[in-house]
């Protein structure tokens, strides 16, 4: 790495100041209010008992994701889905990348025929709004596995959760690869990138997009190594949220 | 009054806990997270210098608001109307009345051809969420055209805001009535009403409705006393809101 | 009340003519058409033994109602909201005061596992539009309670309506309270009121608000008297209408 | 004709009582609630100076229509299409129908830019809906016409109505052609078929469709002629209601 | 007939050149890629065991149909309906006209309790959709009952279809009746007709529509003449289709 | 490699058989119905001249693509989304990436002010089908284009397109990396990836999934030398296609 500093002082390897609040929802069986520098996401999960009547019967659970934005999220008001009476293509999705990623996680079956269904709703945007949502939302997965647990509607000793998961932006602005772009910075970078990593360093999911000139392989390559590092900390910042014993 | 407790430890005619979050939002022109007790009302002003195409050339400006809950602001989940394509009559009908309460305090010439449409999204409801959301409201407007006044969209010497504005839930349970009641409360009263009051004391919007026994003058007279002065209280926090100089 | 005279050479207490249809329609269980002066509504009362899905087994029967407007019923035509995709929030609004009218009214104990819909069709509109509508469709409810009698799914016996129920509008014009607005006063009122009463005189719903400046307890309590005798005066025209035996 | 009576005592050529009130309508330029037996539609025309944009500067006028049911102009209630958020295939089907049968007879060039809505509203349904609205139709439309000349909106001396036109159903029972189908007669016919004839006896639609078995060129050459008799009887009534000159 | 030429130099009573692609579809249980000219339609058929719930338990069988049209099947392209969110009035009536072709020709309780749904999608437009939509569904048809009853969902000797049916377009061009016509034809008739005829010759509907001047009897009856006779030459095309073996 | 054999005998880096159809649509500017083995797309260009008004006055063309499939281009019907009302999120995923890799090779400022419109309706699906919308995508872009050079809405020798684009989907199957999955094949993979490559061989777009296991880097380099490969050989079938000079 070169050493570039940024609009708002940090390395092109550094993460913005991350802070999870764990338990934000009184009434969500599991939630955390994630910030990712200015971006604010609120991950709330619903846990039921029940499947969708497609699963029912299969001895498998199910979970899913929606994700929204607050009409004024953003730098400039946008009109609401509701009125608009259409969710849109970005929000579809980001919905469907959030529930894959999660999914990725979890072991169904251990799950039984329970559904979780995770909310991630964006009070504050500022970039990178899809991997702060995705790592808020595991967090509120694991408390609300851990209600379920506590309810019995699920067995003490399943595992459920067959490893963590966390996603980041990354970018080559003036060629320069970046980590976890905040919104100045996502508008300006040639290439865009969203990794979705596991604990144990796999990937989920890949998603990287030329915005302006086409990207090499050896680029591809130096965006990769910077968004699994950058995974890996979020990974142990969702584990320090955790481990406070008592946040539900 | 009579000495009955509540199931929280209030008096009969006591306010829950309220909190005024003034300048929450980095992006909006005005914003207030506001509390009544466990309901969190997120507001923001959203400053446009121009008004809808109907309004053109009146010399006027407009002051709109839309209500909106988070699927899992509720105990139990509710679908998304971006997703059920329509928005519902509940939802429609708060965003009239917020609109309307604001509305009787502007005055629209004096804003000149401007609008600000408020945004109240409930974060977590628990009984009372759309006269928090008025009150809150209420902050968010007043900076917003504070800061159309420096950026010269509004003349620094107009009077927009004619008074101030709040609103109070208050209801008749076992034949007692309460102010601001909670949502244990709200689904046990008999008589349920919502009052908007200006910082004058006047009436804004009087909305009362038996959900179970019809009721009489007398106890109409009641509910008015309790709110007026119930509003009375939240004026002075409003106020001292807006008293801090450097909130946006 | 002063000797002030109105437009049409009402005194400011006086309905305008009020002419109720009962049976109008060949094909409803129940039906009224109602006119207050200019305003015109066709209410019908649709019985169907069995309720909806959440209410089966509870020994509860359900009524409800739903407002609209023909596209010519006003002065300039308005879109359908059919071809528009989506129910306006005025529409739904009355819709629900509508339906929570008629059941303050009704003994859903006895009226067993019952359904009745009410649709209160505006075909003409001078004002007062929902107040005629609830009016209207206390009259198409008490025949279809009649007819579910002598079809026998409801018990000869029963006492299903506990009381009748009728509405009015007033409002405050150049300082003066009047009632039963037309719609030439209407636009002009500074406060606008809707008062549902029982006949007993007892209130259902009061909803007042101001459409110009904000009003005091002295001008409340002036609306809802003239309020209450108003729906005293209707009372006794839905009593005639349903006392002529043979009507369905 | 054989001597073959009906149900409800006609001859297999005769229509049912037709009534049309010509200006039932207060606000609408042109008006009409017109009756076939128990068939009863509002038509209601809406004058409006100038044209929809695609139209807008060819110097000629648009005539559209759009017809609708009441939820319980039929024997059991239908859900509202407005709540359903969609116009269904035959309401679409209908409107189309009604607008090509009018624009028919009308000189869209001679109307000069003005646009004319007519609404059929279905009070009560018994059979026959869409040709009663034609025909009515084209009195509100007649008289919408009118007003235009009399507004000045069209020049006094424009010949906009080149013709009449009025429509009837017409269909086989039991093997035998009758004319205007009451609803337990449309139900059991084998071909049903709507003829709309101009004033000068032309067809301007002819529309039949085998419900049950195909119909053979005899079949239809009956059906054709009842169908013409039965128009040149509503041309002479609508010339009649037309006659009256102060119905405006 | 005249000897007057067309623009394709075609005879006013020849069809254009037709074909037929049988067994188009890899996944459809029956399907036809047919062409009148220009006009391509996709005839799909798909075979569901099983009828929709308002059917179920009568021993009937179900057959619909729905058509749609590709956006830039035509020579400007048009918006999709899928994101317009709502089906327009044309293709609601031409699927409605369809179905009805169809359902003239098949009995339903020899079909027993199966669901048949023809797609049409028009790829490429060049007039006469409709018919060339429902000549080819009839093929589709054919081969998914008698898929049907290879896979016994419809017993071996069920004589489901009591006929078979085609359809084509007639009109009047300055004054001359004319045969299948194609877009630049159909813009300029005075008189459009579609005819749908049974193979034993009876007619299944009949929809003429004047777009100019109105009609008389003489022009009809000359359009149903071209109209039978030209159904006739399609009779003898889709039995030849149908008449090669293996196609499925 | 290794020789393992796929049910279709293919070896695990070879594509399907690609056939390409320049100049399908005789209404379009541009066209091709392309052919991944029984994957088939027709892509129609639609070329405009202007831009929305969001662009207007910025001396810049616009790109746009929309998908969709026929409801019975699949093993069972799908309905269709007009019907629906609503544009499911899957198809808007695959709209917005077909338009993004489309417009990494258009340079829009030579496009000047004029819209392309791709359609991509997949007629049959096989597996694939995005990657065969892009590549066929191109081959309509590219006459489109050479389409508004003759018409002179684009300068003749401006460079609108400064490179190709192709794509193909490549998966992990039993631990082994596959070049163009079919559908029997995608349904197994455990890991699934479309990747958009231009002519010149780099990354416009790289979206990975894993749809069972998590993939090691290992893994991911595999997949991405298979697809640059195969997106080559789909490069050179687009070249032949445009060689021929009077395709449109």
């Amino acid at each position: 790495m070169t050493d570039i500093t940024r609009a708002d002082g940090r390395a092109v390897d550094q993460l913005r100041p991350i802070t999870i609040e764990r338990g934000w929802s009184a009434h969500a069986e599991g939630s955390a209010l994630i910030s990712f520098g200015g971006t604010k996401v609120l991950c709330t999960a619903s846990f039921t008992n029940g499947v969708p009547r497609w699963l029912t019967g299969k001895g498998k659970g199910w979970v899913t994701a929606e994700y929204a934005m607050l009409p004024r999220a953003t730098n400039s008001r946008n009109d609401r889905e509701s009125i608009k009476g259409r969710v849109g293509g970005r929000t579809h999705e980001i919905s469907r990348l959030i529930g894959r990623a999660l999914r990725a996680v979890v072991d169904t079956k251990a799950l039984g025929e329970n559904t979780i269904v995770i909310d991630c709703d964006v009070l504050q945007a500022d970039g990178g709004t899809r991997t702060a949502a995705i790592t808020g939302a595991y967090v509120a997965l694991a408390d609300a596995i851990a209600w379920g647990k506590q309810k019995k509607f699920i067995a003490q000793r399943s595992e459920v959760l067959i490893d963590s998961v966390a996603a980041v932006s990354v970018g080559i602005i003036d060629g320069e690869p970046m980590l976890d772009l905040a919104y100045v910075e996502d508008v300006r970078a040639e290439t865009d990138m969203n990794v979705v990593v596991t604990g144990r360093g796999l990937f989920v999911e890949v998603q990287g997009t030329a915005e302006g000139a086409p990207f090499d392989k050896r680029e591809l390559d130096a965006l990769l190594e910077l968004g699994v590092n950058g995974c890996g900390e979020l990974r142990e910042l969702q584990a320090a949220a955790l481990a406070v014993t008592d946040a539900v």
